[in-house]
């Protein structure tokens, strides 16, 4: 027996649901290792009970279904025959008095829909797969630091492209052609941002041409095998001044800060690491030296998603333990001036902080 | 007055709504032409109502949205202003009784959060803005059909490519390289499927290696400007038998037959042109020349989308009129031993067919 399923069946206990339908597409991923189905049609359920475990899928994708999927039991989208209709009959079979959703992936219409014959009173949102996903094992560690070795090999690859008149938009193409050309895929769309552009942490590629003694950021990310990995490396394309090498050390110094803090804290098997102080060590060590504060939180979880818990923000009251996989990634930001972000990617295993991400993170004058 | 705001309120006013609260990114840039906004996050959403119109959105997109949606009031999105109580204010404002959301697009713990403080029974699911684009302008049919030059370009580039031992998903790689190195970006995944592989629609370009005598089958898309090109063909590597030419040759009649039904029904100004015979015309003609029945329709609208209204399927009710983009796109597919289909892209303009994909689609062998 597969043992996710039955990890998912305790905690669909300790949550008292009886079911769970599992509509996104990495955690129908996380359940089947079924990866066929595509983002942008929706080719595909799993329902797990206490009983049984159900895959629907429409004609097309039935026979690699029956292939990969072995232990689930099969149940074909027609036409005469609705997930709607085949959801009751289950339910009503298996005496299911509450059901969980995926609240935070099924639209609206969908919700209607596939839902029409079920009792809506016993249906409850979950997060229940994302719970189980964010202690990853050792196998899954190792498919994000593979992920994490491509990263680090694009950024060395992507260096030798740096060049005065370079856009924006040419060195992300290049940056996600050595990517694809390994053979993987991207986690995001690349982030190129040249000078006062990076201020934007979510800035999208522009024409704008590299000009000298300027910051460069490049935020990135290899998806292989599924597993995602994230990198941000700002590197200085000409000679900077003091004042330019002190931005960028106190954005280095803060990721420092929270990662001695996060070693010293394993270090001592009595105390938690919680995840909104890590957070706030490094915030504060950037407003402490008289920059703005970020507008954004430290770090975020990874895995499947490219985004997902523990979230070391300083409101969130997540604890990080063994098996968590996550992103340090502080930033000093000034509009219209520059941006400047580190990021690096971290696994706790085996009572140890181990950093994913290899790439050189000191200061880099090109 | 941006006149599809116009249009907008009028539609509204026969839909007896007072406001629609659009949260979908094509939607988003139909109305306001601003597409910076990300696909894997919530960074804004618009509502428009009889007396005004606004768009939300969080600090790091306030500065760009400022700049370039001039004609909307601007409502930042903070923690202590969410938008559900934004929203509330407005609807008390502006004695709203009836708003539209799109629940094609919002997920079900966004309705939940979003309009929490609003009266569930003012609330209605439209697809409201996509009836309004289902008819384009003289300059969105141009956009299309520059990205469908791009994909004809592209199309005659991979041509070059096609060899004895490369693989499916290197020359998916080297068709999306050629598309990007024009600056354009992909409108979905480029299926590459050699043989038996392309009997499945969907299929997942795979390390398949080509071999000698074979139908290679490419559908493709090209992303410019925001609007969609889709185009396939299959092409025979080596030399085709007499029945591989004759099932190339139905598909082809197939959708010639498609064709002419469409311009004589266009020289008839007394005539509808009903989706769904149209389908049937091509979809009966592969029927009975022995081969099984199509799985999928026989085309689709296509423009900020890439499949969007019209559909051409045997059981919609539309009606083809002036200002419809979409594609025709007939198949013959054999589980295990091949698959073909020719797809190309037609807008009706001024009483005329115009075909926008240009690529030669008789029979190639290479």
């Amino acid at each position: 027996m597969n043992p996710r399923l039955q990890q998912l069946r305790t905690l669909l206990h300790e949550e008292k649901l009886d079911a769970i339908f599992v509509s996104s597409l990495p955690n129908i991923f996380y359940l089947t290792q079924f990866s066929d189905f595509t983002t942008f049609d929706r080719d595909g359920f799993v329902l797990v009970t206490n009983n049984n475990q159900y895959v629907f899928t429409h004609g097309i994708y039935q026979e690699a279904v029956a292939k990969k999927v072995k232990d689930y039991i099969l149940i074909p989208i027609k036409r005469e025959n609705p997930i709607s209709k085949s959801l009751k009959d289950i339910i009503t079979k298996e005496k299911i008095t509450s059901l969980g959703i995926e609240a935070f992936d099924l639209k609206v219409d969908e919700y209607e829909r596939l839902l029409k014959e079920v009792d809506k009173n016993i249906v409850h949102p979950t997060h229940l797969i994302q719970k189980l996903r964010i202690k990853k094992t050792a196998e899954e560690i190792q498919a994000i630091k593979k992920a994490c070795r491509l990263g680090d090999k694009a950024f060395s690859a992507i260096l030798e492209k740096i060049r005065v008149g370079i856009t924006e938009k040419e060195l992300a193409f290049e940056m996600e052609l050595f990517i694809k050309q390994q053979g993987a895929d991207i986690s995001f769309p690349t982030i190129i941002a040249f000078g006062p552009n990076a201020s934007n942490p979510h800035h999208v590629p522009t024409t704008a041409k590299l000009k000298a003694n300027t910051f460069v950021l490049m935020d990135f990310g290899v998806k292989l095998h599924n597993y995602c990995s994230d990198m941000t490396r700002t590197v200085f394309f000409g000679t900077a001044s003091e004042k330019q090498k002190k931005e960028y050390q106190t954005v280095y110094t803060s990721q420092e800060k929270a990662i001695n803090k996060i070693k010293s804290l394993i270090a001592n098997p009595k105390s938690l690491i919680k995840a909104n102080e890590i957070d706030l060590i490094a915030r504060n060590y950037i407003l402490s030296q008289g920059y703005p504060d970020m507008p954004h939180s430290l770090g975020h979880g990874i895995g499947l998603d490219l985004h997902e818990a523990p979230r070391l923000t300083p409101l969130t009251d997540e604890v990080l333990t063994d098996g968590d996989v996550f992103s340090i990634e502080p930033g000093i930001y000034i509009p219209g001036k520059f941006g400047i972000r580190i990021e690096d990617l971290f696994a706790i295993q085996n009572d140890t902080l181990i950093t994913l991400t290899k790439a050189q993170s000191n200061f880099i004058e090109l």
